[in-house]
């Protein structure tokens, strides 16, 4: 594909055609295939143009770097959001596999279940009774669906993974190897002979846009639902407990816990590892630092980090402190002496 | 199902059953369906029978909330533990999925296996040779069991999850989907190559009535076993190590971990995303809250909190002055300066 | 088998063969039955030589250990490295489990395959087009492949787990139950609707004799490769974020996880529930004691500890005075009093 045609077909309006190469793919920038597009995200990495092999580069809108690409004869495309922009290159020249329309011999699909318009079905998926099938559902090998679970349009279930009885899982999301939704919540009562099983009658639903990463876990409630909104972005090894309700447009990163009954606003991130405890309310576009142990409400807009988490610029200063303990408790001692000598 | 039904089948002996509506089914307190039993957990939540549309209400003993269920007309039953009576209350009105019994004609099972009455095998599931499978057993779709395991009896295996050589599992469990139960333990001598494999020649047992979440894992050890006694609940995502002795009734939540031959007493709690190093003893009773990271053993009945887990009152106080430690590093300049112009 | 095989077999130079007892298998120190051998680690188990039932040890070389178990007509073995010579009589006495070679008629091969020798797939495996499978691999139950993905010679695939497109595996590795490798990365653009999904075109490459845990997951990148050198071993529930480049004999316990693009050097040990920060690079030999979370980069050789990660005998130190905060934060109160009385 040509320069020019990516810049056609992605309504590119600032660029330098002066050479319009023909592109074979998209890599790094440190990597020397020939006729290849890259991606300088900011001056910070400008001295990487001056050495790139790269026959053309996605820029942001700075004129000090585009004029460095085009003194090297270096084609480039620019953008207010390079990355956003890098990324949709990307998708010109790659889409991840996808199984072809039709339903393999060796799916097991209960006669009830209702199926959309060209959908894919890979060997040796098991859909139960009463499961809902939108179109363009793509759902690769050794799937189990349980009764009554309705995926939406064009949603992918990847290899592997287990979608319990009547979870709704919306359009256009995608639910990674292994994951498992809407399993039984962790119900428990405590009485004096042990814990008492609680029942788990409730369910999960998914709104539209949302991806849940390979392995991680969405249980459903005794009573209600748990319920992620649109576009909320789930990624690999997450705990989503039982009653749980997610905002629209979140980020939970790999290996966070989320208690039973949490509520979570709306473009909140949550980076590796974070915990939250049961019934803790997250307002809109709070941001918890990685491994941040959240035991409280935490306000709408607040930058948290910590076990307990605290706000983030109050962490960083403890810290600090902290890593200075040892000094600080010699220097009391001393001012102790100094004080008794007095 | 009449309330005065519920009562004579739960032997409950403290009701008002002025009215005795019909039961659809049982909702959240805020829920607004009609003709629908919930829950008052306690006096804290009061305010809510006065605006609940529920028929019927599983109330503590406490006379004040029963008159105000009485004074609006709501049919209520009351228990010393309402939290368990609630429970079995869903029981009544709600069962989760299971297969009918029968054997499934994919599934793949060595004729050697020994199948008990009424067993319920899934799509593609896969049994080796050698392995026992219960009376009243129910196997999900997709589930693998390796050679010479033993499935007790009525216990459930969910889908996709993945029975290990010679596991023995106890009657009345539940494996939920996508565990692994007795895969290798992680276990590699250092030599001065790099990292030499230790064969893992033992076994996990469960006992009866242990439950283990989605997705986790429990690893056989080199020697022995790997066992976890009756009644205690595993959560999603949790790793037991090789070698592990866990009590009974205990409770591990979410994303705990369990490094090897760590030896627990009973009826201990374990908060989401636990740690606990190897050889560690934790004796009976123990809590450990969310993100404790426990290094050293732990004395039966004690609070721990914090990584290194010290007694939870400690660590309280000592987080309040953690937060602290900017102002308190100020203030020890201050004073320094004081004195040094004594 | 008689100890004097074990020692033609093992090529064992130290030893103690007055009795030359018949041995059916290998125990703990402290189990008891009849005609075993057991391992003593070094001289603190020095008292189990007098009450262990072992009919042979295998013992470190200490003369004194190796005397008491003359003494006792106890056989001996005894090398400078006991825990690799005792895990080489385990594995003369255990193999795991393996499928014969054969391929097993409900599996799903696309005819593009290509197969190698001797190769063992069980029931229900999905490979499918471009795959290319070594001689002597063995695919376990349930295995899904997806397209052009390369397994090498002699690696195992557990059950239940899942290989993504494009993936490379080399010869010797072991991929344990529910694991996936070569999922997408989490990658997604913000943007001021959202989130914009970067589309995930690289793939995972593990080397020879990498083992990789249950419910493991490893990311493949935008562009270019994650990347996991020879010999490393990860435990279970281990996250692998996209673009991560994992040195040699690397040793990661288990829910350790990477964000993206972190760069790990070679003998690296993580212990469990360690947190590395995307883009973070960590040198040769660096150690990361449980639950550590770093977040900048970590020089050859350090041993760090904490959140945020510090050098291990600083946080000790810390820690040691954090838990005696709320009596410094007395002491520094009454020494104001005191100076303001002066």
């Amino acid at each position: 594909m040509k320069v020019s045609e990516i810049i056609d077909r992605l309504g590119i309006t600032t660029f330098d055609l002066a050479t319009d190469p023909e592109i074979l793919g998209v890599t790094p920038i440190e990597a020397t295939e020939p006729q290849m597009l890259s991606y300088i995200e900011g001056s910070k990495f400008a001295a990487q143009i001056a050495t790139t092999t790269a026959s053309a580069l996605v820029l942001p809108l700075d004129a000090s770097l585009q004029q460095q690409a085009t003194d090297r004869g270096i084609a480039w495309i620019a953008d207010a959001q390079p990355r956003k922009l890098f990324a949709q290159v990307i998708a010109l020249f790659y889409q991840p596999f996808r199984l072809s329309a039709g339903i393999h011999p060796t799916a097991v699909i209960d006669p009830s279940v209702v199926l959309g318009d060209a959908v894919a079905i890979g060997a040796h998926v098991v859909i139960a009774a009463g499961a809902k099938i939108g179109s363009g559902v793509c759902i690769h090998p050794n799937v189990v669906i349980y009764p009554d679970a309705q995926i939406g349009d064009r949603t992918v279930l990847h290899a592997n993974c287990t979608i319990h009885e009547r979870t709704e899982i919306g359009p256009d999301c995608v639910i990674h190897s292994g994951a498992v939704i809407g399993a039984e919540g962790f119900g428990f009562v405590p009485v004096p002979e042990g814990w008492f099983k609680m029942e788990q009658s409730g369910s999960v639903v998914l709104e539209a846009g949302v991806e849940v990463g390979c392995n991680s876990t969405i249980d459903r409630p005794a009573l209600g639902t748990t319920h992620i909104r649109r576009n909320t972005k789930i990624d690999n090894l997450v705990h989503v407990g039982h009653g749980c309700q997610i905002g629209e447009n979140c980020i939970l990163a790999g290996q966070v816990g989320l208690a039973g009954a949490v509520e979570v606003g709306n473009r909140v991130i949550m980076a590796g590892q974070v915990g939250i405890v049961d019934h803790v309310k997250i307002g809109d576009n709070v941001i918890a630092s990685a491994k941040a142990g959240v035991h409280h409400d935490i306000e709408a807009g607040a930058i948290v980090t910590g076990i307990p988490a605290i706000p983030h610029k109050l962490f960083v200063k403890a810290t600090a402190v902290f890593n200075r303990l040892p000094e600080m408790y010699q220097s009391l001692r001393k001012i102790q002496k100094q004080l008794d000598n007095l």
